[in-house]
């Protein structure tokens, strides 16, 4: 009855929740510290949270499909127009309208070795080969070799995805080299630019920045995202959006389902782009404390890689990420072990100074009290 | 760049937004009755209001994805096990994860001439051929004929929709007869029965009402759909639930995306269903506002199929439904226009006992100034 490619889909699984750490240890949730799946840790802005408050009553109504108002906003923000934008629920929609909308036909899709894992899920789900880098982290000569290479063996790259920074790692494409790479790729590939941590990136460095505009008004076979999941502080209310030619979001409009995000998201979005200051806090807050991380980490003999985002991937060697992720769990803290992506390594989003601090004390207490798994290095 | 077979969807027109007549006529919000979605008219249970008023700091944070309580609930509820449930961005969204999970090769889908569009939407992204009954509304022995031709020409048929009662049309099957119905159809082929309306036909006419759970147990390729959009008053926060044997069950959680639902629409659906009161309520005063509205049929020489559901689909002859919409939409009155539906018809949601009056008196209204059309007849 269902298709026998789906036997090979594994079904993602995503950061744990506090709900299960409760269920599980009976942690009460005011002891519980979440820094397992990149959410703001400073909320959602204020005014974001009254505007949700006041239109709670229109629960029962549809959301405008249209979304006229999120659009326009969007739209004035990054200098295109309305029919250059399209509205997923959270950015990862946007990636599943593109595997549902792409001819796939005689196809692969090229991608880091280590990134976004739903990358690799959106593309067995659309049954297309999934061709990856020899590297974790990006090499866009590597990209430009692996796009070489698929087209000598007869094979059409359908997409092509590049995450500017990189989750699960850190590192960071500059917006240049990236324009450069776009130019050796022929038309037919949809290369996919996905900037949900770019708020970071380019707070530390200028050169990280994409620009949606010139992007899409130059090429036809360019999409950007963006969501409202990281450093808006919505990851909850699931918007992200794609920015791209015209005709790109055309095509992406037909696979995409009527009232596709909540009417309080609609509203909570909207007002979430009015509210900059916000964002720029998060974003200074989070630099600072990125900071914390690496001195910690250098003090005590973990690796990591210098990251532009709003987590740090932290490994030590002869320490099992598995355990200590266990381990931490126990003690009510949430963090992301790599091991399903293959790396005995473990993300840790970047919290509040409270939160961190915490962070701070288990590592070491874990180390403290692990000595014999230092060791096996 | 994309799929040819793409060329042939029609993005899906959703009923028209009050935002929409705000920004067209200039009307004011509060003088805008729309009774085009089939919404629920008296909003949301107070209770869940207050829990998304309550939860609206934590739109940061990502929902439970494994959704344990609300699975649970819904479980509970339907005497079934979590395994049995899959939950969806509405109902819509179940639809959507069976359309792309089943092996579509050499098949086609059935589906009822007049039903939901969304089924043929998704059965064109789907890239399926779709085979529609004579009749508009369902009728059984057609759907077993074509069935039987299917086959007859070589084609498999991986999905038959059954829309208990039918939107936008208003009747419904007994469920006994679609029970005969499902033991003469393939193991291979999905019987998919959407209930998005159940709670208004079983309150009706309890022959009419379906039983997920015994299905679920008796067929392994029945899924049953439900939905918080009508009844329970949640269509704005997109939330609605597959019952199924296990097994279809895990193959749909493989073509789901993580976090397809909000935190606060996670939160809204458990305490919706903890408030059944609620929802009796809504339904009774549907049932009385229908009858109000089949009396006012009578009176003024419209037709209308006796329905099963929270609207009413009327026709007069002579009378251009697409002049009445737009006519109507002017004076803030936001209804159904089927002619995208190849209707000369139009579909009014019952509203409260006050907007159900407005309307009355604008057919009415309409009735004296275009006596002209009534003559065409």
């Amino acid at each position: 009855m269902f298709k026998k490619t789906l036997e090979q889909v594994v079904t993602y699984e995503a950061g744990k929740p506090i709900e299960l750490v409760m269920r599980e240890f009976g942690i009460k949730p005011d002891e519980i510290i979440k820094l397992g799946s990149n959410e703001n840790p400073y909320g959602s802005a204020p005014r974001v949270v009254e505007i949700i408050q006041k239109n709670a009553h229109k629960a029962s109504m549809y959301p405008d499909d249209s979304m006229f108002e999120l659009k326009n906003a969007l739209a004035s923000k990054w200098s295109v127009k309305s029919q250059n934008v399209i509205i997923g629920a959270g950015s990862d929609q946007i990636l599943e309208f593109c595997m549902h909308a792409l001819n796939h036909e005689n196809a692969c899709v090229l991608m880091a070795k280590t990134t976004f894992a739903m990358y690799e899920v959106y593309a067995k789900i659309a049954n297309v080969e999934v061709c990856k880098t020899p590297s974790d982290e990006h090499k866009l000569e590597e990209f430009e070799s692996l796009y070489r290479a698929s087209l000598e063996r007869g094979k059409r790259v359908s997409a092509i995805f590049l995450c500017v920074p990189n989750n699960p790692l850190g590192e960071c494409l500059d917006s240049a080299a990236v324009e450069s790479f776009i130019q050796k790729i022929g038309k037919d590939t949809l290369i996919i630019i996905d900037g949900a941590y770019q708020e970071f990136a380019t707070y530390k460095d200028k050169a990280k920045a994409f620009s949606p505009s010139s992007l899409s008004a130059k090429y036809e076979n360019v999409i950007y995202l963006g969501t409202f999941s990281k450093a808006y502080g919505l990851g909850g209310m699931r918007v992200g959006y794609g920015i791209a030619d015209s005709k790109i979001i055309a095509m992406l409009y037909k696979v995409r389902a009527p009232f596709n995000i909540t009417t309080l998201s609609l509203q909570a979005a909207i007002t979430a782009l009015q509210d900059q200051d916000f964002v720029v806090q998060c974003v200074e807050q989070n630099a600072k404390e990125m900071l914390a991380y690496e001195s910690f980490a250098r003090e005590n003999g973990f690796s990591f890689i210098p990251s532009y985002a709003n987590f740090i991937t932290l490994s030590r060697a002869g320490l099992d990420s598995t355990h200590l992720c266990d381990w931490l769990l126990q003690k009510g803290l949430i963090i992301r072990n790599l091991a399903s992506y293959g790396l005995n390594a473990f993300r840790i989003t970047i919290g509040t100074k409270k939160q961190n601090e915490r962070v701070f004390e288990l590592l070491k207490a874990y180390g403290a009290n692990h000595n014999h798994l230092s060791n096996h290095s």
